[in-house]
């Protein structure tokens, strides 16, 4: 993606990257054929039905900014979709959030059922560690660069990082919910993955540790932005094109920013970790451009 | 382990090894009041149940038969309990087998309820590729055959292994099975994980592919018998000493060998895969008495 680092704007990086992603993942995917079919139908079904594909493109510029491979990194960007759908799956079943919709569809268990649906973010999940761990086409990265990444990675998923958010945000539904009590729900439930991908696309280009320290604050700042971005839009958005229910997180009794402070403190705060973002990649050329942009596009969507 | 393998009986080398996996389950597995409280309770609840730490004590005794040190794949095999335990959560959950006791306690879901309950399955697995991902306490192996394990683990846990298995057998529920569906159900929902755990013990061990081959007829034999005999000790077994409901195959439907070919068929068979298991260790010195003996126990415990 060396042509998209020279004059694309970010919307352009985005949209390339998308189709990038989504062509690696019908080559990655079973075949939605391959017996039993139901499970592979499902897993499909949910990975294909569109989204914005920005963990995986996060992957993949982490590593150009450390002037890395990202065709070798790609099975691993894929990887990060698989978990992120997975977590999609299991947030929207009736004994959790209990959504109906999703990305303008039918959520995996209103087509499939409780059972497939659980099995399948399952087998998305096991999919994205069998991708996270194979050697093919990653032959020029070692294997104990991939080793630490892939460990990276299952951390930042674990019940203490991205399960224990999803544990504290459903513990706190229906409760009124202090400051620090949504500061790590949005560090863990969203935050976590993006910071991982961000590292991991760091780790698998063979960065430094000065630029690892770099890349780590980049994510931090940025997913905690993302995930006030998605408070924001839950409330402002279009249904439509958001294709969720607007307003879920209110009627479920949520924890978000604008519920606590307000949307305008909120946009200021997702704009304040956007601008500290960037300034975390001072060090990087203009390899790390497509880091900065994307941080910059996303904040520009709440206004 | 190695005072094990000098005129230990079976018994004693499976209870020499589960208490060892349990003292290392012990170390490995998050506190009980890390935060969040709820999901590292759940998770421990069902690991510390008790069972027979097959698995693990599998990975340890294939890595001790191609002459690898047991010590340093003890994370590994701490991680295939758990990869158990999360789908024996799952399993139980309503909308899957739908049961309420496991090892003679309630399911997890009936403790603390179906979100954390799927929630708790999922951490465990994911703390499974925590551990098969790490370098700490692993530094003997080379990070390309630990990459490699996990790699054979992941794609045995997959929607084309293991949740494959899960799925048939759940759309076989109430339905007359044929020889070639329980054939495919006993391979891929029980055979797949057992049969990985004696590959990835002797990948871990840096086995030959000679030896590699015969461990994985070794690991197909037994993991076929395995399900037999506990298909037939669902009939036969003491619900007290197996702590799980009795009959529940029958009740729900289930497809199993006994059903198909009677309790006399089932046990020939069981022996006969048994023999064979062990036909396969033929090239193998001493050092793979252990799994020699294992799979002498078990078929014992149908008659």
């Amino acid at each position: 993606m060396v042509d998209l680092l020279n004059g694309f704007s970010s919307c352009q990086y985005l949209s390339e990257g998308k189709k990038l992603i989504e062509d690696k993942i019908l080559s990655l995917l079973p075949d939605e054929n391959a017996y039993p079919e139901s499970i592979h139908r499902a897993m499909r079904y949910s990975l294909l039905a569109g989204g914005k594909r920005l963990r995986p493109i996060l992957v993949i510029a982490a590593t150009e900014a450390v002037g890395g491979d990202h065709e070798a990194v790609l099975p691993f960007a894929v990887a990060a979709e698989m978990i992120h759908t997975y977590t999609l799956i299991h947030d929207d079943l009736p004994a959790l959030d209990n959504d109906d919709l999703r990305r303008g569809k039918p959520t995996n268990h209103k087509v499939f059922g409780e059972a497939i649906a659980i099995l399948a973010g399952d087998a998305l999940l096991t999919e994205a560690f069998i991708l996270m761990s194979r050697s093919k086409g990653m032959e020029s990265i070692p294997a104990e660069y991939i080793l630490n990444a892939s460990h990276e990675m299952a951390t930042a998923l674990g019940s203490k990082g991205m399960i224990g958010g999803q544990v504290v945000d459903l513990e706190s539904e229906g409760k009124s919910v202090d400051a620090a009590t949504l500061e790590y729900i949005h560090t863990y439930k969203t935050g976590c993955l993006i910071r991982a991908c961000i590292r991991c696309g760091g780790m698998l280009g063979q960065a430094s540790s000065q630029q690892l320290s770099a890349l780590s604050l980049f994510g931090s700042h940025i997913g905690h932005a993302f995930q006030i971005i998605d408070d924001i839009l839950d409330i402002t958005g279009d249904e439509k094109q958001l294709g969720k229910d607007i307003g879920s997180d209110l009627s479920n009794d949520k924890a978000t920013y604008p519920a606590l402070y307000g949307l305008e403190e909120s946009r200021r705060k997702a704009e304040e970790l956007v601008k500290e973002s960037i300034a975390s990649l001072e060090e990087f050329d203009d390899r790390a451009n497509p880091l900065r942009e994307i941080a910059r596009f996303f904040v520009q969507r709440t206004f």
